[in-house]
Order: structure tokens, then C-alpha cells, then sequence
């Protein structure tokens, strides 16, 4: 392994006091509490529909999902608005709310991927969430609407001091014509987009390079061999001056779970955002995992 | 039968003071008055024309409907803006108005399927409405829009604390080409993306399981050979929190009726939404079946 | 002949004071002034451009127009802004002003046909207008738009009292593919779609059986060959509480134009709404079909 | 040549006090000074782009062309908001300022023409304009967008009592099948729906009729062989109470020049609107053929 | 060489208080400091992702530069919300700030061409900005809304008194049927049309003749032979009253770099920004081309 990267800090980001206060909730007084991000996600009821809970059908309970964010300390959890209204009254105060404010099924094709809103900034600042999450399609012909509509919600959160994640996901025909969408030219593309149109945090997946769809790629992409490890460094120095998390992604082993979190960590990102790799674990499984990512992130204090 | 499944309370909504009220209203003070719902939705004559109007003349008239929803004890009847104000106004206090605020003709292709609204919550809370109905075409193309003209809803009815019913209709051309409207898949999905979205109640298709348009499914919904009933009891369960409303459909046969309307209190629903199945009978007939309706949900009082 | 129809009365149609004043105007106060509606529409120049003037070069003088509307005692004129804001002044107080708020050209395609507002409610209040005038093009994909902007106009009249006609044209791609735009079931969709989203009024031509084009219509369409009365006394039941006109359309024989004016009446509608039958005429030959359509309305006083 | 025909007046358009204010100023204290009008257009840079210049290069400075306005006695110099921003300071009070507030370039096909906004009425005021331009392109399947737009133009422009200069062009894939944009059927059109929407002053081309072309136009228009001055005093008929501008088009010689500003004015136009016909001459020749073009106006005051 | 051009002035642009008052620090107080601009863009990461930092990985570190701009005594920085927020705290006062409020990434097809808003004029005024940047793309099928939504960004130039600088960027299908972007008559096209509708500042890339692409141009494009110092001048003189800066391009060599540079000043223009040409250097190159550049500009002070 190289040397670990120093992250970004507050004074890095030029955050407002609003942004500071929430980002300081999720960073220092949940979770880890040492400046690192252990984030649950349950927003694919809506992207890829129960599907994802056949694994495990107590996650299918949001309430279950809760519990263990509760126990399992982490840092925030991510979902839409209609849980968040159902589920996190009994949970205000225990874990951090990051609203997830659009989304979309994956019933239609995917070639202009677009995310409508599904709430809004002030939803969040009325339900005490510390944080706002935005996916953006970077690449998808529907860009039109994306950066527009992100840059509304930008804008939202400068005026109410909310943090911005941004899901940067490559996406849509042109990307898959390009390599596809964890190609590591369309995630270090992804990566930059973010920075630049103002996040505060990115979610990236960790860049995988095959030679055979690498070639589809602009130069120097097409023979850019990089290894996971200088893959993931790359894309977060692309990200400039916004926090990293990296997507779990869909469910893998527990070595490869903790390799990835370990790998995020020494590759300068400031945290992990593992959904259906925790919860499609059954309870003690998910306990246990969530123990040593705990373990893990004590190494990264900042 | 399996055990009878115990259905979300008004706290597990974790309702406004407003959506309180009005949803009491709809479940305590009207209908069976148990914590049951018995709907009556006049929608269809813009949904499919005066087509449905042909097997009993009489339900043109409004009116008539409007007294077989006061003399048969319904909890409530949804119409749209334009009977709303030309037929409610002599029933007002006797049943309670659930204001459907969007919706289209069937006459084009549903390939896009998109209903723009035809009125609003302001004009539910004018009305003295109880509820409002949105109905949200899941997997359709036009989603981008929908999801958004929904957000706009359901924060206007979080403003005025309307309860919001979602008509969940799996429809568009990717939904036919993945095992169809009333496939297990499609229906479970369209359950989630309500509950995501914030619906308070969700109305929803008995799915059915067909071998040979599951196969069209994603794994493993293309093999998932459930009962009607187990169908039923998966979906109320993707729905989480919110409250299921079973829909009748076309007219089926009395015992057909009645079985349904079985099968959803069991299954753990909140209640019926039947129109054809009660208005597409002689005055008879419907008081007939909406009586044996009522002795049905006595028995899932809660 | 059957028994005439009893019309919808003000207590009916539940009108606020605004629109029960303004509609007292055109129904009691000018025209027939009994209850009956005798409209005299101008707005063809938009919607098929001068070739309709051809016939009579006379009435491309908008306020020939008007004098025929004066002196042939008609309930009201309908035209749009441009005509309104330059001829209306010297007619006010004369013959109400019913303004058309939407329009379009014939020149393009009519597959998708929408007609975007060319003025507005607030106009026709500013104009001392006693309706306005929408065109909804039922059936057509361009539905979406159609009834949003129908919507928005909707609620514009009952924010201002202003009494709602609603032209309700069965057309595009699909209706020309399910029997054409004249077929009873296109007619008949096309009026209970306009009482369903609000309109008071609502205009539409007498629908027409055709074995061949009715082949087409979804059934029991396909085969119901009714009468031309039974066909209006049809879709005048389907308007419900809204009253309805029965437009000109092109120019007819006068026997043809009194059987028309006799037959609306006859199956229950409030009026006529008669344009290029009427100043496609000399003068000397329009004002004696106004004098005659008057003798006819004097029989359904109400 | 028949008898020249009466032109609307001012009170015949049914002026506000503002927009009769603004055009008494284009039409009695500039220019002839008579009630007709000379107006300059310099809008051809985004319209064409600067291929108009090349015939005389002096006319890219737009500097050049007002001074031809000053010194050639125009009602008014018509432009976009970039030039009036930048040039017309030194000429306030000298020429009357029309703003041109929509425009597009030609270089993507003009199938389905639009001109959006450029500029706004507000900005008409403050730079102290005496009436805005806008551009209808009549026909065009973007007809839909067009006139809604027309219809926010007008709203403002009454508002603001600020007179509505509407540039009437038939134009799109459907006027070009049925006879294309200088057909008799098309500029009749044109006519028309400006005035319908509410223009005070339409601008138009000489309509042409070419026999293989009307043609394809809609009876009787297909064999509507009218001479160049039958075919213009039909347009202004159409055009009703709206006056009516005559376009230069391409640059013809003097005679053609002349001749086509006679036509104008014994077919009952306001007046002249001129562009590279008066531009494309060197300085001399525009001041020569300006003089003699008030020579023809002195004919026609009113 | 031909004799050098007199560039308008602050009174030829007719600027606002607040627009002469930014202006002035970018051309007075920062930069060269004697009314020329040497501007450094870094806007790439958004519009052609991270690969435009392999050639020096050091400026993919947005803090480098900053330094280089405030070393190499630029007049202002270019960039996004993003970078803005994020870096520019530290270098308030020592070095202006443009922001760039819209942009996309290259990743689908550029045939419709359009850049969506990633920021405001109201942000760059809280930032302490001295202008905006706009991308226009001349020509593109989606002019309709690029230029809706440039006007919007003009008057909040106005309102703020924002100097507006427009990437005047000919683009889409018809401009590459009609010679390509870089020709001369897309350049001089897009100089044109973007005085014409309200540009303080125009960014232009230096046109360029070749015969055989020239010959798909509308005539005389298609043979005008110019060579690049006449087609620079052409385009300076159909910007008008507007300043012209010339990009720089994909990095060039040093005497290329300073050819260009100079050569934009000989026609007229008010400086360069140059991007890629400045921060693909390693640090010593590029601030010894900034020293260059600076000489070269002592001889162009008005």
C-alpha cells in the first residue's frame, strides 16, 4: 500500500456554519466519531424494488433497518422521504437522517437516466436531517435536466447550511458506449463533474478496468491499466476538495467487504456508504460486520 | 388461511394533527367505522369513458351513486373535481369526499402513461375533502415526470395535512415487456415506490402469478409461483408502513366479490376499493353486496 | 320525438355567485332570455384561417359581426383576444362576451392537437367577459398538457367566478384510429371527460354513426347504431350536470340548421353555438335564421 | 390601381393611453410624421447572421445604420437588446426604438420554427422603447410554444401600454407542403392570427401567387390567381383593425424598391419596413432612396 | 501586419455603475492592468472531464492553479460553483473571480448542443465576483432554449450590474454540415449573434479557412479565402461594441502560443484566455509563459 492520503477538512470545504454544524453531527458526534462516514443507505425499494430483500426479508422492515443503525453505530442513514416519515420519529436523535431527495425505479431503460425529486431541501430541514442526498446520471443525454436540477438543490442547501452528497454515477448509452459506468474514465469523469458542480461529499464506485471495454474509452483511458487501488486514488484526487464515500455496491464477501472499506480508507476517502452488503446479512452477521468496519475506521481518525 | 396480519396504527404513520383527523374520519366516523375502509372511486368515466356505464344505466347519474355511498355505509367516495362540485355539495357531511386530482383518458397509448393533474389539494381542502387520490404510473417511462408532479403533491398535502392515497399502477411499456401490469414483480414494486414516495394509503392490483409471463420477470419473480394469497400478503408487506386498499377491477361474481374482499382484510389491507363491482350491479344488488361487505370487515375491526 | 329533457338548473350546477351572475347574464338577460343559449362563435379565423370567409367576404369585418350578433338578439359572442380588445368596446353591455382562450392553426399535423391559451381568465375579467371559452382535444397524446392547462384554467374560473365552456373535441392519432372524431364514442368520451374536470358548459357536435367508422370504436361501440337523436340524447345524459351546446360546424341547408337547433333542444341541450351557419349568410338571410332559431328556443324556456 | 383604402385608427385599435402615447410618437413625431410609418430593421445579424453585410460592409456597424436612421428620417430603427443596449444611448430621443424581443439564428432547419426570447417588454420600458417586435412563426408545429409565448408578450405589452409589433411569418414543414411561406393562402393566414392574438401592428410579406406552388394550398386558395396588389389588399383585409407593415425582404432595385412602397400604401399598410434595402446601399444611395421614399408617404398621411 | 484596431470602450459598451466597476478591476486593477485581459479558464474538469490534467497531473490540483493565476499576474480565473466555493476563499482580492454559470460534460453526442445553469448570477455576487460566463452554442437545434436561458442570465447581469462574457461556441448537426465549428462563417456567426443579444465579452476561437469543409458553407463563405488574421478581424468587427478574448485552445507550442497571442491583439481584441495552454505546463513554463504573454500586452494598453 502507498502512503494514506489526508483528507480535505472543513476549513478545505469553506463551509458555511449551517453546513458545519450538520457535517460535524455526522462526522464527529455518530458513528465512528473520528472524522470518518460509516453510512447505511436504504433507498433500493425505490431503485431496484424489494428485489433487493429476497436475501434477507427482515431488511424489508425498515424498522429492522433502523435498529441497526442504532446498533451497529453508524454514522447516518439514507432513505427517501416516505420512510423517513414513517420510520425515523422513533429514531430521531439515535442516528443521523441523510434525506435521499431523488431517485427513480429501473423499470425503463436506462439510456437517459434521470432522477426526479422525490422531496426537497426544506423537507429535510424540516425533518432534522443532517444531510441531503442527490444522484446525478454524469454523462446520461438527460444531463440537461440533472445539472439543472442539482444545481437547484445546490442552492437549497447553501441557503439552509445543508450538506450535499452527491451519487455520481456514470450513466446512459453514451457511457456504455465509452467503456460503461465503472470504467475508470467514466468514474474519474464522474468524480470531477461533482466536485465541480458543488458537492460536498461524492459517492463513487470503486473504478474497475477491463482491458476489453477500456477500449471503448477516449486516450489515454483505453490503456489505462490501473490497479483497484490506484483506480480508486485517482478519482479521488479528481474529486478535489469534496469527501469521498465509497458504494458498497451489490452484496460481496466478508473479506471483500472489509478489503473495500479498508481499501477506501487508505485511498484518502473519508468513509463507506454500504447498503445491501450490510442488511442482507441477518442480524448477527450485520452486527458483527458493522464491529469490524468499526475497527476499521479507527485507523483513519482525522 | 394464515394468522390475520395487524396493520399499521396511526402512530407506525406517524401522522400530522390534519392527516389525523381527516384519516379518523374516513375510519372511525363513516363506513364500518372500525378502523376498515370501504371506498367508492366514480372515476372511470374519465378514466375509460361512459363504456363502464353500459351494464347498469343508472350509475351515469351521479347522484345515484352518491346515495348508494350513503346507503351503503361507505367510508368514503372519489371522484374528481368537476362531480366533486356539481354532486357533492347535498351529500356533504353524510359521506366523505376523496378528491382524485389526477388522471387521463384511455384513449392514446399507455406505453408513456402519465396523469397530469385535472385539480388540486387546495381544492380537496375547499371541498372539505378528507383525502386526496394520485395516481402514479410505476415503471412508466414518464416517470421523471410523475415522480416530480407527486413530490409537489405529497408536500401540499403535508402543508394542509391531507392523507394521500397513491392509486400504485404498474404501467408503460417496459412493465408489459416484463410480465405485465398484475405480475407479482410489477405489483410488488409499485407497493415500494408509494411507500418511498410517502403515500399514506396505497391502492393496489390483486397481482397473480401467470408461469409463462413471469418468465418476463427479473429473477427471482420469474419463478415465484405465489398464491393469490401469498401474492396479497408479499405486498402489504413491501408496503411497509402505509396502508394497503385492495381494487376491485371488472365486475366479477358475487362470491368473486366477496372473496376478494376476504382475502384483502386477511391479507392484512385496510379495506376495498370496489366501483364496477358495486355500481355495475342494480340498487339491490349493490345494497345487497355492500351489506355482506360490512359483515366481512366487522370481523377486522382494530 | 321523445319527452324533452329536463336541463340542468344553477342549483345543479352548484355555481358560486360570480359564475350564477355572469351565467344569468348570457341566459336570462340577452338572447332568448328564457333559459336557452343562442352563441355566436368568430374565432375561426385562428382556427382555420380566412378560408372559412370566403363564402360571405362580409363577415371578414369583425364588426359586421357584431351587428348581427345585436341585432340578432344572440345570448352572447365568442372570439378571441385580438377581436375582443378591438371591436368588443363599442358592443359592450350590448351582447356579452364569451372569450376564447385557446387556439392554434389547422396548418400542422393534428395528430397531437393541443390549443395553447392565447389569453386569459384575468383578461376575460379585465374585458367584463361573462365565460370563457377552452378547447380540450380529448383523446389526444397531447392529453397530458391538455388537461394540466385545463386544470390551471379551471381553477382560475372559480377563483373569479367566471363561468367555464368547454369545447370538447374528440381528436388525434387515436380517435381517427377508434372511429374517427364525429363517432359516438369519441362524442360521448368527450363529455363525460369535460364534466368530470369541471366544465359548466360544455360544447359539442352531434355525434354521428357510421357502420364502417364505428367498426373501430371499442365496443359496445362498434355496433350501436343509434339515431341521431339517441346519439345526442346520449352524450347529453354522459355531460351529467354540465349544460351543453351543440356546435354548427359547417355550413348547412336551413332546413338542416333548424332540424339541428330543434333536435339540441329536443334531447336536453341549453343552446346552440352556431358560427359559419350563421354569417356565412347574407344579412337579410342571417338575421331570418335568427329570427327562426329564436322561434324554435321559445319552446324550451325553463 | 383601385382606390386606396381607409387604415384603422387609432381609435378603431382600441388603444390604451400608453400605447397610444408610444405609437403617436412613431407615427406623428418621427418619421413622415403623418400617421405612416418608415421603420429601419437591424435585427438581420442573429436572423441571418452577418452574411447580409457583405453587399456594404459600412452597415456592420451599427453606428452607421442609425445615423441612416436619423438622417433618413425613420419612424423607427428595430434591433435586439444587444445593440440597443450598446448603440442607441447616442440616439435616444433622435429615433424611436423598437425593440426586437425574440429571434433565432437559421442555421438548424426551420422545420419547426420557434424564436425565443431575447429580451423582454420590461426592457422595452426601461430603455424607453416605443414598441417591441415579436416574431409568430404561423403554422409551425412548434405553434404550441409559439403562441403561449405571444400570449405572455401580449399580457405584458398591455400592461405596460406598449404597442405589440407582431412579424407574421408563415413558416414550417407543413406551409412549406401546402404552398410555401409567400403563398397568397399562407401570408392570408399569417395575417389573420396576428390579429386574432392581439397584434396592434402586423408586419408582412407581399403574398405571390405561383401557380405550381398554390397547388398544394387548401381550396380555393389552390386557384386563387390574384395580381401582387389584389393578393396584398387581401392580406390587410384579413389583418382587420391591426395596421399593417410591408417587409423589404431581399434587396430589389430602386424601381422594384419604390414600387413595392407605393403598392404598400395604396393597399391600406401604415407603412414600410425596410432592411437591406435601405442598409445594403451605400450611404448615398440609402439617403437618396430614403428621400424618396417619404416623397411617396407625403401621398398617404391620415 | 495590418494597423491594430481601437477596441470599444467602457462608453462604447454604455455599462452600468456596477458592470464599470468589475470591469475595471479585471482590466484596470488585476492582470496586465492597462485594459487588456489575460484570463485563466479551468472549466475543463466539467466539460471534458479529468483528461485534460494528464499531461501535467499538477493542475488537477485546482490550489496550483490558483497560484499560477495569481503568480503568472492573471486578471481573473475562470471556473465553476464548485471550485469556487471550495478554493477561491484564500485567493479573494489577489486574484478576480469569473464565474462560469453553465456547462456540461462531451460524454453524449453534441448534435444538440446545450449547457444547463450549474450556478447563478445571484451566486457570483456572493461570491464577490467580477462577471459571469455563459456557453452559447450558435446554431445548435436547442438554441430555443439556450437562448431563452441566456436572456435570463442577461437581465440578472443587468439587474446585478454583472459584466456577461459569452462563450460564443458555434455547435450541433447543422453547424457541421455547414463547414464545421471552427470556419469562418460559424465563427463570425456566433460573434455576431452573441453582441446581438447582449454580450459584454465574447470568447471566440480564432477561425480557420479550409477549402474543402468552407465549400459546405452558404455562400461567399464558401470560397472566402481568409487568412487567420483576416478572419479574426472579420469576426472582431461583427462582435461590434463587444470585446472580443480568443482562446487558446489545446495546447499549442511556445511560439504558436505567443503568435497567437499577439495576433489577437493586432485585430482588435481585448485579451486571451487560455487555459490549457497555461496549466498543461509544468509550473516554471507556465510562468514563464505568463511573462511572455504580459510583455506581449504592454503593447496593446488603452
Amino acid at each position: 500500500m502507498l502512503a494514506a492520503i489526508r483528507r480535505p477538512t472543513f476549513d478545505d470545504l469553506n463551509l458555511s456554519t449551517g453546513k458545519r454544524a450538520r457535517l460535524h453531527r455526522l462526522m464527529y458526534e455518530h458513528g465512528p466519531g473520528n472524522g470518518t462516514l460509516m453510512l447505511l443507505p436504504i433507498d433500493q425499494g425505490l431503485e431496484h424494488g424489494p428485489i433487493d430483500f429476497f436475501d434477507n426479508p427482515d431488511a424489508l422492515d425498515t424498522d429492522w433497518v433502523l435498529r441497526l443503525a442504532v446498533e451497529g453505530k453508524f454514522s447516518g442513514i439514507a432513505y427517501h422521504i416516505g420512510l423517513a416519515e414513517k420510520y425515523h420519529k422513533n429514531y430521531a436523535g439515535k442516528v443521523p437522517l441523510l434525506l435521499k431527495i431523488n431517485g427513480k425505479t429501473n423499470v425503463p431503460s436506462d439510456d437517459n437516466s434521470f432522477s426526479p425529486l422525490t422531496s426537497s431541501v426544506e423537507d429535510a430541514v424540516r425533518l432534522g436531517a443532517d444531510a441531503v442526498g442527490y444522484t446525478l446520471y454524469v454523462g446520461s443525454p438527460a444531463q440537461d435536466r440533472d445539472l439543472a436540477q442539482a444545481n437547484d438543490v445546490r442552492r437549497e442547501c447553501e441557503k439552509y447550511g445543508m450538506p450535499l452528497v452527491v451519487w455520481a454515477y456514470p450513466r446512459g448509452s453514451a457511457i456504455k458506449a465509452k467503456g460503461g459506468q465503472d470504467s475508470i474514465y467514466a468514474v474519474d469523469y464522474a468524480a470531477r463533474v461533482a466536485t465541480e458542480i458543488g458537492a460536498d461529499i461524492i459517492k463513487l464506485n470503486v473504478p474497475h478496468y477491463e482491458a476489453d471495454k477500456a477500449a471503448a474509452s477516449p486516450k489515454p483511458y483505453n490503456t489505462l491499466a490501473l490497479s483497484e487501488e490506484e483506480g480508486l486514488r485517482k478519482v479521488v484526487k479528481s474529486a478535489g476538495r469534496s469527501l469521498v464515500l465509497v458504494s458498497g455496491g451489490s452484496k460481496i464477501s466478508d473479506d471483500d467487504t472489509l478489503h473495500k472499506a479498508r481499501l477506501a480508507m487508505e485511498c484518502g476517502c473519508v468513509g463507506l456508504i454500504f447498503g445491501r452488503n450490510m442488511w442482507q446479512r441477518n442480524w448477527d452477521d450485520a452486527i458483527g460486520m458493522s464491529n469490524r468496519m468499526h475497527e476499521v475506521m479507527k485507523g483513519y481518525g482525522q
